[in-house]
């Protein structure tokens, strides 16, 4: 069995609703039921680097299971390997993997939980080669990564943007009107899929199902022959037509350096409007589905990954990721977390359901 | 495969969120993807037995995927064998089941889709009997359905039940009290155990664990030493305590019969004011749990068996009843529908993680 | 003008969506503009008598803005002119005023910012009268405050009634029933006019219109009868009958003593469910009214009042109590703050709507 | 007094949050407590010149209150005097008035009820200058309505705007990050001071208070250097710089034709990154600010206005518009609807407590 006596905690990548639940589970089972102390590193491994770190207590932990964000602060991009230093004016990229495994000896870390997206994990398997345990909880929004049949944080982001969904519908039905949400995911579609259905768009674009427009105008069209004075389409930011027209990074007049100014939606919007002469409108939900109060399912699923990840630690094994898998939560090795996600089966049965009442995925 | 052409639908038994997004997908998909004629039965069995019935076109069930309740009415204890007929002044209980026969063949239904509990699936079966093939789409809020990992309406129950706990918990902080929260459930804690584990409660009693009202108070007290002010408890309707006393109906002194005036938890909180001498506050909360907008997750499985009970009937399966399986939409015999409950088993994943962060359940 | 340096803040009575908007508008006002200190007391006038206090910075109250409850702590009956202590094992009433005037002067307050409903107001008046500058932010859900158009905190409160009454309402449609939700406001009938109307009760009990049981009834049968299912009533815990039957305390048979078991509802649905012989449910929301993220609109009111009470100090103003008036705040005389409650006058405006668009008040 | 028989109602403009709740009133307040037929006119006054009518019963109205858009239908910009026509292949505008007034006779409409933002109200004008008796209720999210201190569908849109600040407000607590929210409100700043305020954004940009760029870097690297990780922004879409640069229609290299891309939010957002070198994400939140189940405040206000309306018009009153001036709600002349927007004052009492808790216009 285990003899972890002190172990540290930090949370990477894009901010995610659950991370302080997972934040909460860990230090109450540690502390609580296995009477081990709890290291809170900010900001992900820059604070390894940047020596940054805290004592959290279960006090530290109570009343943030309902809060959004993490209280251990986070960092989207950094890799001790590739740390920006500034000498003589310039910025070099230096490998602080040493220093950073000194200060965890330091630290007398018996074992890092690391909990994070595949970038994160990938920086974790640094140390866990070098010989730290290392224990991973899956975090994304996109519901994507290979290996779990679902992640915290999605259940919040898909019921964020079904109350969007819902909003735009009515204002929709007074208008002869296109009404297009565009939703996150990166290149899988797990939130236009779930939040489509759950809020029943018209239309759904996915990255998995390459989208014609001409069968998207068809459909819009045919809606409004039917007596249908509107369509809802729910947009993946990842949607990419048939034909290879993608969303560009557009030109600011005023700037002369190119900034990117909105997604894909916008480029479907004005073609429909062009080719059927219906007004359309776009909203681009942004990090409104990164942010705020978990939804239940999220708080659970955070709590179980929490617990299970104390667990496997305590049960002795080492470098391994939590996961859920068939209604179970289990865990597999961190080396092998994929680099590539997770997509839609073109077979999914929410595609065939969707299919079947009728939604259209444009193609 | 199935010549079906025409077939009935019905709900019965209690309210439950994503009744009509069932009713929504099953016409959907049945006239969209099968050109088959949906007869509407209203106020569930009682519509067969006094003829009430509409043909549901899919305009019908345009726009009712986010509304609570069912379109069709529902009825509680309808049973066409026991229906009640005034004759003479006196109330007699008759068996309609012929009556009800020949009206579904002068309907010419070639099957009836029955959405309901396992009452309803009881009175169903009947007529499966008699020959009318008869799919069964499960419905409880309570989650307790033997056969079906999860069923609809379970998460909006969770969902409102928490978002209630959530509120209670800021006023509790204020206060030196104990705040308890009774939810639905029957006698199965699931709404109960999720709820309390979502909304972090610290202690949760449930009808699978009899509770130890000294184990309640010593954790209590346990926790105002520690500088805890307050306490929240999530109480199950069904929960029991370990010597038997239980909540009783209790006597309405205006009133020469006794009325039910209230649940376990005040008798528990009464308990605990007594022996603590702390404050205690309850609240009971009843049908909102039952009702309005379904959440997301609620569309997206109530859509799902709204599909699959068409799916199975247009493969010529007969008397079947849809339900959840290890992440997987089947379907299981009607006849053999448990009319026992699923209760929560003692090793149940959150009640093990819910242990380890310190949660009571009070025993 | 003021020479004001230092400042005490207290909250006192039940708990208001609001309370920490009030501290922070207070706290960031006094140190950002004014360069003041304020002083956090603990637990309402309890933190003066038990010397708890700390110093409130501006840091301490970011992030409360949307936090329900009050940092502070609050206490609902603590007056110092009556503090419990124990003498020789019996507990006496002791007058620690002077011991309290004391403590101010030692911590060298210049006011005292008091956050509290009417009994507030009355124990601070008593440090008013002996020279403590008083000045008063006003605080009930219940919105019965004489001199004050509204209160923070209401806003809230009816928005988690009307939601729920929303949710009852769907429920209710699908059965023929008679649906109750009891909602707060002592005796006043401010919460249950405006959840009802704006949740569009077809019956609303207010404690200034005493009902008559039997018209109750017949609206509750003529909707019946013009093929409405179901009414929805909207019952302030005030509501009386005309003839005097009042909802009492009930016996808990387990029980020596008598224990309050709820409130006039079930009093009343009992009444509809023997003369009509409609089934009913009642669900008494409790504390959830008290709880939770203030809505957009009590937070600006709870601002609002912070800023002008600072003001208020600024311009050397003594012994007030800010309030709204005509859409404007201003402030009154904080030792004529009334005791008696603000009612809902029988010609209030939404009243007469209500009663033109066929709701009935049960008169 | 009136001999009012028989009415019109039509709905105008764009899509606001209460629509329906008028409608419903209007309908239940003409038909149950004055015996008027009700005639729904469809997509605003296009339904007049394309005789589309339909008679309201108070059964079409049940269940709208809490529906968001309008049941009626409505149009952004027909004006009957400026009706499009295609006549030889040319789309010609033809002046339909003389149509509609006749068919206005025909219906027998004694009055017409107009709910509609200043467009509308000018368009019914033309109408009550020829005779026909125009009772408006004004409507607009954007409180920007000369003569009304308050508009139904504001508090819905501040209250979606709000809800959205606080989810982006934990995500931006995790990151060091500058986070932009783009609100509606035209030319007028209320719906941003607003929610502003009400989510504690860090600095607001009015269309009233035109914002320095260098004033709004400053305060992001100020709140930088005292330790806050993060600003939030809450832009109002009118925002507009002092040196007069502007959010311009950008163009899609996709297309031939200038397209709208976004707003002045993105601007904002590239000029802080650029100068400051903080990471920066925008949301702009676009219609669902407009649709959906109206809060509380809103059905409440619509109900009066809706009730006024018709008490206006039984009264015998003609050509007036219902407003809510002081807290009560009266009407003022139809045709001195000023089409210039109500903007929020400079010295506005919110303006002055969000500068006193330290919140930046920009200026």
């Amino acid at each position: 069995m285990s003899k972890t006596k002190r172990i540290g905690v930090l949370t990477g990548g894009g901010d995610c609703p659950g991370l302080n639940a997972v934040i909460r589970a860990v230090t109450k089972c540690a502390v609580f039921s296995h009477g081990l102390e709890v290291v809170g590193i900010e900001d992900g491994f820059q604070g390894l680097i940047e020596r940054r770190v805290r004592t959290l207590t279960t006090d530290d932990v109570s009343n943030i299971l309902t809060l959004g964000g993490t209280i251990l602060g986070t960092n989207n991009r950094c890799d001790p390997k590739r740390y920006p230093v500034t000498i003589d004016g310039r910025v070099e990229l230096q490998d602080t993997s040493e220093q950073v495994m000194a200060y965890i000896a330091e630290l007398g870390l018996d074992a890092l939980l690391v909990i994070g997206g595949d970038g994160t994990m990938s920086v974790a398997s640094n140390f866990a080669n070098r010989g730290v345990n290392c224990i991973g909880v899956p975090k994304t929004i996109d519901n994507d990564l290979e290996g779990s049949d679902v992640t915290f944080g999605f259940a919040t982001a898909c019921h964020v943007a079904t109350e969007a969904l819902d909003r735009i519908h009515t204002t929709a039905a007074s208008h002869h009107r296109a009404m297009l949400v565009e939703v996150m995911g990166r290149n899988a579609g797990w939130i236009a899929l779930h939040t489509g259905v759950a809020a029943g768009a018209d239309i759904i674009l996915l990255p998995e199902i390459p989208f014609d427009i001409d069968k998207i105008c068809q459909k819009v069209v045919d809606r409004s022959r039917h007596g249908k004075r509107f369509s809802i389409l729910c947009v993946s930011e990842g949607a990419k037509p048939i034909d290879g027209v993608q969303a560009v990074d557009r030109v600011d007049p005023l700037s002369p350096d190119p900034i990117r100014l909105g997604g894909i939606s916008k480029v479907v919007a004005d073609r429909i409007e062009k080719r059927t002469g219906l007004e359309t409108r776009t909203t681009i939900l942004g990090h409104v589905q990164r942010g705020g109060t978990p939804v239940p399912e999220d708080r659970l699923l955070a709590t179980s990954f929490g617990h299970a990840a104390i667990a496997a630690l305590m049960a002795g094994k080492k470098n391994r990721m939590v996961v859920m898998q068939g209604g179970r939560v289990t865990d597999i090795d961190i080396f092998k977390v994929a680099n590539r996600q997770r997509q839609v089966p073109l077979d999914h049965p929410l595609i065939l359901a969707a299919r079947d009442i009728d939604t259209s995925f444009g193609d």
